[in-house]
């Protein structure tokens, strides 16, 4: 029996499970806790822009992050407000942008009009999809001690898995591994935007510090980190080969396979002091 | 040092790394094997539709699989073709459709132009999003006993994650638990994909046997199961509320947590006998 779920609680629910143990279906059915997951609608001055499964809990951060990472917005300056407008089948987000993003917005659909006989950002033409990102200018060496504390703290304040086993986390630490900052959502790519969005509402410079994920690292995992002006992204399991070439021109140091004390270094390995 | 790399696989690639242990840095760099990850572009009847990231291995399965996924096609006998033209940036897959199916897609993408200002799949409002998906009409019963066997030889036969640790896979086995088809992807959803397009490809009544998977059971997974009409969807990992709600619905039984001899259900119990 799991513990009481808290009420406040908008990223699980309770469902009614039947456990098989050694072989063996156990009798009746139990309470258990799952990751909610819901379909979010992202739309940018009443234009829909995508739709995309995540938790619903941190939706204003996820919409700053993924605006952020997108290049859509500059800045949280460019945010004017955020509505969230829960829908039968979902939620959607209403962001409004400033004038200049919008139009910015607008120009980049039609330039993918053009080539693809279509508009909106979900069909992205290759050229689109490897969209060069600016390298991280910030050279400071980071403390692998500093990593390492990072990604602990990180692994022991995953609230929503440690309920549901389902989630994956983002955090975002100071250069001396203190963590500031965790996220959680049933995708990886969600949860770093969520917690992007978070540092930016906050007011923290994120450039300062460093990234740790629960996950894997796919290129957009390191497009995001690279976006959002973080030097040092450290993940708990292995990088793609599209990851590890993106690291490597967007002068991002890249760890995989953080576990205990040990890693795999796959860019720029000079940042790193040990 | 790994072993060597089979010059024959194209789904990994070799990098140099730098190892960190026990807290320090090893004196320079040695050979290391990641997963490929690329740009696909996917084009029906020379219109693109989406672009994902994924392992440039299997891409004719990935193609029908994600067709057939997606309802684009109503199975092999609809697809007349299928070109890899490999670019600079990506892989672009062209695949030429029946008639029927490039006039439903047409159709389709007008419907959602309507709704979104837009057209194509990857814009998505909410409803297409939780698009009905029909029940599996297969009320047959599944031994736990053949789920069990079916996850251990799927787990043994992960080729591409045992030498990258990066990969998902997705293996179909008959009732008895025998597997006959396994497909790896950096994307869980791909691997499903690469593997519903295999079993049609390769004439599988896909519908007789079981799904497992070394990843979670998000929504899109037990979405592909039940379009491909398969009864039973075993996943290492945890699902998510959306997923069970529509295992549910779907006459889909969701298996989860599946490790050792230990498993839990999540719906339809009735199927599996032990």
């Amino acid at each position: 029996m799991p513990p009481p779920l808290p009420s406040s609680r908008s990223d699980c629910a309770q469902v009614q499970v039947t456990r098989l143990r050694a072989g063996a279906l156990e009798p009746g059915a139990e309470p258990d806790y799952v990751a909610l997951e819901t379909p979010v609608a992202l739309e940018f001055n009443g234009v829909s822009h995508a739709t995309m499964l995540a938790t619903p809990a941190d939706l204003e951060d996820f919409a700053v992050g993924f605006s952020l990472s997108e290049g859509i917005i500059g800045g949280i300056g460019d945010v004017r407000g955020i509505d969230l407008l829960p829908q039968p089948d979902g939620i959607v987000v209403q962001v409004e942008i400033s004038t200049a993003c919008e139009v910015r917005l607008r120009s980049r659909r039609r330039a993918m009009a053009g080539r693809t006989g279509c508009g909106l950002c979900g069909v992205e033409t290759l050229p689109e999809v490897l969209r060069p990102v600016a390298p991280v200018a910030n050279p400071a060496p980071v403390s692998f001690q500093a990593v390492l504390a990072a990604m602990r703290d990180i692994r022991a304040r995953q609230a929503l898995h440690d309920i549901t086993g389902a989630t994956h986390a983002a955090g975002w630490a100071g250069a001396e591994g203190t963590v500031a900052l965790v996220r959680e959502d049933v995708g990886r790519h969600n949860a770093l935007d969520k917690l992007v969005g978070a540092l930016a509402r906050q007011g923290v410079r994120a450039g300062d510090g460093i990234l740790a994920v629960s996950s894997r690292a796919s290129f957009e995992m390191v497009q995001k980190t690279a976006a959002a002006g973080v030097r040092v992204l450290a993940a708990v399991s292995a990088p793609t080969s599209l990851a590890i070439r993106l690291a490597n021109d967007a002068n991002v140091t890249l760890l995989g396979f953080l576990r205990g004390d040990d890693a795999t270094l796959y860019s720029h390995p000079e940042r790193i002091i040990t």
